[in-house]
Formats: structure tokens, sequence, C-alpha cells
């Protein structure tokens, strides 16, 4: 099967012009682009017209047209002779608060090029979207900030286009999702009023605009979507999750759940779509956000305890000598802890069980989880009781979220047909693990499906579907934000998830009563 | 009465968002102005953005906003405070071969503030389309061509703003008219193949382009609006004065004359228009093109002969004495020639009824108009039989022009419910004069409207009227262009029309017969 072109990538053959039709060039390739199209109107640059009269003369009027489209305005973005030898390429963006990841793409028939992942530079200014805020208020912060993620970024399209032998001037398309605020940064829009009452973004849908415009080095004609937010705390990372999901597209609810910097949750289906994201209140603060700590080589990323013999059996990324625990290894190993009984079911260490592994430093209790002469650092790798109570705090908020979402809509947990889950979290994550601890619902395990950077691939969908540029509106005005009521009922529902696997363990049928 | 204020600005107020009502501040306003505006959609710059957060909260959200559209596509040109002492302001752009016309109007009142005209500084590459167009031919002749005309402009922009007290950031729309060639240079865009066979321009419909794209310097934000052409040979400018004239508004046909550097021709009413431009053959080179001389202080512009003692009256320009003469003035000089008998119905000087006014010099015969004491220059004034044939030529092709255009749709030249005269030619003409050479049809001189630079009037009519931008488009579409076809039944007529007033002389019964 010969891989399908892009909807954006069409070629046209018009009528050449003659005494009796004297149609003007641009008119005669607007008429007949329309009509390829369907479209009302078709814009183009003055520029690009520049090229124009003699391609056509030397092409015999037969001509290969790249577009895009926001909403019903149609642009195009190149012109080449159909049998050009250079390809049409577009980029993806993942506009992360720590991470930027790209994937560049040939439009022609739609393949991954290459992909590349950089660390946003904005992190030498701050953390965080709070700190990054308070630095734009400063005179020049904002400029700062957009320079250094557009130089970010054009460093990165070099970087891929070099490994990859495309020319920058070759993308004549770039999808862009991001969180509300790193959109304004990279807009350079003023994101001061994001974090103040009434909590408004300068725009939620930017649409399609310039490269050239936003200082982005690639086709001068290029366009690039933004992808729109829903509102300070919702963003278009979040909306082009959903769209790579397909969670708007099912009959039956389905559930998203995207751990970053924020935790996100979106609740919906083909008719509705519900979401919050965690950044909701003080259940939360470094909470949930602390699970995403990044996996790499030597970073233990499954455990496996044998509940009789207690013997742990450790993997690494890589199968390196370890050198630390991601968050799918915490949660992995406190499963595998309180399946052993050697944490209670308020996550606390249990001196019995845990033996020789256990230590007091300074007050607190530590695990060993590696000795010292296994360990890739050399010293023991331990987890101390304070790491566990903040995992029993996050797993709880994040059940408590997705508790409360479905509450909202009068829907039990066990009712989901599916539950999506993003980012490195989702891929990492043991399903079977975070049910067991009560961080996620007790279903049937082929219902969780690892989507990955969902972010990433959502934008990369815009290039290569033009449905998914129509579904991005409708997912956006489809969607109902749910401001998360910290209030009395969310901290009695909260208090009786912080048991493992919770309160009600009738809810959790899979998980052994120890 | 108060003058009205112009349909691009208009005053919004948005609600003020709250926590329930957190749209962003760009899309608040957007939805506000769709409403006022009935749009679909408002296109924004990203750049006007940066500005609208601070504006709306020092404004308590409520905001003047200066808007264009082009067709079904409004954009957003400008804002500031309802209240705010800078006015929004606007430029029509006549783009004459030879001359260019600015008027600037405010647009809060419509009120033209000043007017500035300076000569086309392309003069110096080439004094005609032709010439013009093979130079941008040559290596770097279209940048050339573009960066004189554009570079004329905003000097001409600096010095109207300069004499108004006007700011180059405060105008926020721009309209352009001129003829195809000319608009071609003014866009950068290759004239090329708009002289060569089949005659194809690069665009029919440049629409409204963003003025800093073009290098106009006015606000950033600003748009140009330039006007469409037919083809080739029927340009903006002759758009733009159809819409002056309200022809295409009429109950019954009429017709528009505009004679510039070509004489244009149309003819129509509220269901057809039929236009054809005076570049049609040999008959009229160097015809009616010749008779558009530029009127100026002690050019002769009304000439009266009694007819007993053939005593001259001669006006000129300012009163002042005399130091030449203009199309106007050779119009009424050779219709009061003719009356008196001092030139016969072939346009023939009369020696026995010039008398001493008569000179012969290298064979040629003069005929003095204002003698050597009495003129400027020291010398005489004098008209040779050459200049007479040739004015015989140009009125008998304007007159063919006309009865052809006529004769194409059935219709006889006194059905003309009233006859536009564009142009410093239309200013000047005496029509009796006109009619009594049998250059214009014998209508009743009523009927005879001299409507001035209508390309002028018709371009500052798009900058006031938002039902004038929806009618550039209907007249475009509803105009057919007529090729001249100078063929063996024109040349039969054209002869006819080189009698005084006409060989048919019972087409002209207001013309006295000698």
């Amino acid at each position: 099967m010969s891989p399908s072109p892009s909807p954006w990538i069409r070629c046209v053959a018009l009528p050449p012009p003659t005494l009796k039709d004297n149609t003007a060039d641009m008119d005669r390739l607007l008429a007949a682009l329309k009509k390829e199209l369907g479209a009302e109107a078709v814009d183009v640059d003055l520029d690009l017209l520049k090229h124009l009269p003699l391609l056509l003369r030397k092409t015999d009027y037969r001509i290969r047209c790249s577009v895009f489209r926001d909403r019903r305005r149609w642009v195009l973005t190149g012109i080449d002779a159909c049998d050009a030898p250079r390809p049409a390429a577009g980029i993806a963006v993942d506009l992360g608060t720590t991470r930027v990841a790209l994937q560049l793409l040939d439009l022609t028939s739609c393949r991954v090029l290459g992909e590349h992942a950089f660390d946003n530079p904005q992190l030498g200014i701050g953390p965080d979207v709070l700190a990054r805020i308070h630095h734009a208020d400063s005179p020049g912060g904002l400029q700062e900030l957009n320079h250094l993620i557009i130089g970010g970024l054009n460093t990165a399209v070099g970087e891929i286009c070099r490994t990859t032998g495309i020319e920058a001037r070759d993308i004549c398309a770039v999808s862009l999702a991001g969180n509300t605020a790193m959109t304004h940064l990279f807009l350079s829009l003023e994101p001061r009023w994001i974090i103040r009452e009434p909590y408004i973004p300068v725009v939620n849908r930017p649409g399609v605009l310039k490269a050239s415009d936003l200082g982005i080095q690639v086709s001068p004609f290029a366009r690039v979507l933004v992808f729109p937010n829903i509102g300070s705390y919702f963003g278009g990372d979040l909306i082009a999750g959903i769209l790579f999901s397909g969670l708007h597209r099912r009959k039956e609810p389905a559930l998203l759940v995207d751990v970053g910097t924020n935790a996100e949750v979106v609740l919906g289906n083909q008719d509705w779509l519900i979401g919050c994201a965690g950044a909701a209140g003080p259940a939360l603060e470094g909470g949930v956000t602390r699970m995403g700590m990044l996996a790499g080589p030597g970073v233990i990323d499954r455990v496996a305890i044998d509940p009789a013999s207690r013997r742990f059996d450790i993997h690494t990324i890589g199968e390196m000598s370890p050198i630390g625990i991601c968050g799918s290894g915490v949660i992995d190993l406190a499963a595998q802890l309180f399946l052993a009984g050697m944490i209670d079911i308020r996550g606390k260490l249990v001196p019995a069980a845990c033996g020789d592994r256990l230590r007091v430093v300074e007050g607190l209790r530590h695990l060993v989880v590696v000795p010292a002469e296994q360990s890739a650092t050399g010293k023991a790798l331990t987890i101390h009781q304070a790491d566990l109570d903040s995992l029993i705090r996050s797993k709880a908020a994040m059940y408590t979220i997705l508790e409360t979402v479905a509450m909202t809509v009068g829907l039990n947990l066990d009712e989901l047909g599916a539950f999506y889950v993003g980012g490195t979290f989702g891929c990492f994550i043991n399903p079977r693990s975070a049910i067991a601890i009560g961080m996620l619902p007790d279903l049937p395990l082929e219902r969780y499906v690892p989507i990955g950077n969902s972010s990433l691939q959502g934008a990369a969908l815009a290039l290569t579907s033009e449905n998914a540029v129509d579904e991005i509106d409708r997912i956006r005005d489809r969607t109902t934000y749910l401001e998360l009521n910290v209030n009395q009922e969310f901290m009695n529902r909260f208090s009786a998830a912080k048991f493992i696997p919770h309160t009600d363990v009738g809810r959790f049928p899979s998980v052994p009563t120890s």
C-alpha cells in the first residue's frame, strides 16, 4: 500500500489562458483550487504570486499546491512543479513547559521523517509557568522569554532538517500544541492576566498564523496552526491529546489522563466532553506533579517483590545498574510493597515485614530498594516514608479528581469504555500497579491505553488529516471546563482515597486484600 | 447635520470578563465585533493583540475599532479608546501613469482633510506603460519601478500628513485605483504578460492587502484595498470611475468617458455594463490621447469667436496672459472656428474667412490665436493645420468608439440618460463645443455630467461607504470588456465622423449648418 498524501498537498491542472479566456494567473489558479478544495475562498501571499507566472508557463499550467486551512479559510502556502524533487514538509510541535518535542513529516506521503526534543530554554528563567509569567511582567521579560523559545525552536528545526536532509524552506506547515501560558509566550502575548482573577488569556483561538510573523524560520509562506485553548488552565496540548486519543468520537464514555507538569483529565464521548486540570487546589500541590519524574537509562521503571520471599526483582531502563527511580517505578514499588505486606493500607512501612531493608535515618524510616553494592551510584537507593506519604497523597488526589469528574456527570468510573493515559507517565506506568494502590480505577486492563506524547501526536494529526482541523474546533467548543471545587465534599473523597487501595475496597475487586 | 462616521469605525462595548465568563480578550472582542458587523469572522494581526489587554482594562472594555472588509472577510485594522484624541484616517489613491493623486480622509467623520498630487516618478524610466513594462523585464527593473512608486507614495503621504497635522500611523485604510499595468508595478508583480498575447495579468483581484507588506508607511495594521481589473486593458481606475459615477445603479443606459492616458468608455445601467479602452487600434494612436494636455495658469481654456466680426474672446486659467492652449481650449477654438466659417466641414482653414490671422510657414497654414504682443511668451500663439487635422482624427475616433459601443448593444447615442465625463478633460471641456465639432453626441446639455478625477473619488468612496466595497465586485463581475475590432466597418464609421460635425448632419440638429 503506497502511503496516502496529506490533504494539504494538491496537484492542480489549470486550463491555459487564451484570447477568449484571459483570466489572470492568480485568479485562474484560485478558481481551480477552490474547485479542487470545495473552498469558498483561498488566501495567497503577494510574494508567492511573484513566482507564479513563470512557474505556470514552465509547467504547462500543472502545479503542486501546498495549502492549509483554519476553519473555512484556506491559504496557499507553496507552489512547485507537480514532479518537483523537493518535498513539501510539515513540523508538529509539542510545546511543553519543561520539554519541547518536534516531529518532521513529509506531507506528500504523510511519513514521519524524524523526531527531535530539547529542554525548553525558558527553564533558565523559571522552572514553572508561574515564575515565567512573573518574569514576563519585568521590562523586556516577555520579549526575552519569547526569543528563548523561538530561538530554541529554530535551532531544533535546523537540527531535525540537518539529520533528515530536508531544507527549512521546504517546510510549509507547522502545527503547535502547548498549554495556555506557553502558547502565549510563544506568540509574545502578555500572559499577565492568565494568573490573575478572573484568569483571562489574551487569546483562546490563535488560529492559523504566518510563520514569518512569529519568527519561525521555515518557508516564508508557511503557516502555523496554533492549537486553541479553553481557558488559562486548559490548553491546546490537551485539545491535541483529545484529538489524538479519539475520545471525542467514541459512543461510550471514556477518560483521558495526561500527567505532565499538571495532571489533566478529560471525560467524555462523541456528544460531550468535560475537562479539568490538576492545578486545582492545595490537595494537589506537589502531589500528582511529582510523579512526572523523567525516565532515563539506569532509572528503575519496574519492580516486582515476591510476596513469600520478599525478594526484589528490579528492572532498569536499558538494563543498566540502577541510579534512581522514576514515577512509574515508585508506583510499581508501592504496589508490590503493599501486596507483600511491607506497607499497610495507609502506606506506612511495616517494620516486621521490611526486615533488614528498613533503616531509620534522623528519625525517618527508609526502605532500601537497592543496596549500595548493586547501585550505580555506590550508595544505597532508598525510599523514605515521606516519599511514600507523598505518593499516597498523589494517588489519592488523582483518584479523587477522576471520581469527582465522573460524579459531575453521574457516571461510575467502571462504566468507562476506555482509559487513555498520556505522557511519559502513560508510557511507563503499569496499570496493574496503579490499580493496586488505588490510583487508577479497577478497570479490565485492556481498557487502559497508553497514548504517549498525545500532544505531539495530535499536532501531527493536524498536518496529515483535514478532518483533524475541523475536529480541533469541535473539541474546543464542546468541552466544558470543570473548575475543581476543593470543598468539604472533595476533601472527604480525598481522605477516603488516602488508603490502599481505598477505604471502600469493594471498588477494587481485583486487588487482593491483605 | 453632523457628518456621519465611516462604516469602518465602530465603538464597541464588551461585557467585562468574570470567573463565569472567562473568554479571552481577543475572542471577547471578536465576538462583539462579529455581532456589531454581522460578520462571520474577523481577522486580527497578532501584533495588534499585544496592545489589547491593557487597552481593554484601561477603557473599561469600550474601544474604538477600525475595521475594513474585502467581500465577506473583515479585518481589524486598529484599536483605541472611544474618546481617543487621534483620528482614524484613510488615504485614497488614484495611481495614474502620468500623475498620482491622493486624498486624505478622517474616517470618524468622512471629511476630506487634504489632497495632494505628484508626477509618477516612473516617468523617468518611461513615459508610457509599454516602456515601463519593457524596463521591468531587465534585471532589477521591476524592483526599481516598484521602489519608485512606493517611495513616491510614501513621500506624498508624509507631505499630506504634514500639511494636515495627521500622523502616518493614524492611517488605517488605503484604497488604490490604477490601470492594470500600474497596479502590477505597485504590487511588484511581473507585468510582462500583460502586453503579450493572450494578454494575461498576474492578478485580477488583488483584494485587501497589508500596507506593511507593500512597503506603504502608514499604520502597521493598515490594509490596502487595491481595485480589481477586468483585464490587461481595463483597470481598477475605470472600475473606480464607474463606482463614483453611479452608472451601474441607473435604470436607463448611461455612458462614462474618461480621457487620461487612454480614452476609456463604459456604457451600461443597473443590469449590464460594457466597457472598452481606447488603446484599440491605429485610428486612435496619437489621437484622443493628445487631448489630455495639462491645464494650468495662463493656459487658454475657453475661446469665443463672434461670427460676424470674427473677433476672438480668449479666456485663460487664472485670467493671466496666455501661454498656450489645452485640450478643452482647442475644442472650443475648433467649434468657434467652424461656427464662424473659418474652418470648413473637413477642418481645413478657410483663407478667405481667416484673413490676416492666417500665416503660411514652411508651406503649412497657421492660425494666429493670440498675437505676439498679447502673449505671455512674447511669441504669437498659433494653431496649425496639422493640429486641426489631429483634432479631427481624435474627435472622429472618440465619436466612432462611442457609436461602436452603443451599436454593440443596439442603442442610439441619443437614448443615453446621462453622459459622465471624467478626468481633466471632463472638468474643462465645454460640451456645447464638443457637440459642435461632433466629438460628443448631440444630447441635451444637462445630460453631460463632469465628474472630475472619478478614479480618485471612487477610491475615496471605498473608504466611506461599506456598500461601495460590495459594488466594486459587482461592477467587475458584471462588466463585459469589448475588444474594439478595427475592421472595415469601424473604419467606415470613422471616415464618416471625420467631418464637422458629421457626414450625417441629421445626428447633430443643435449645430447650425454653415
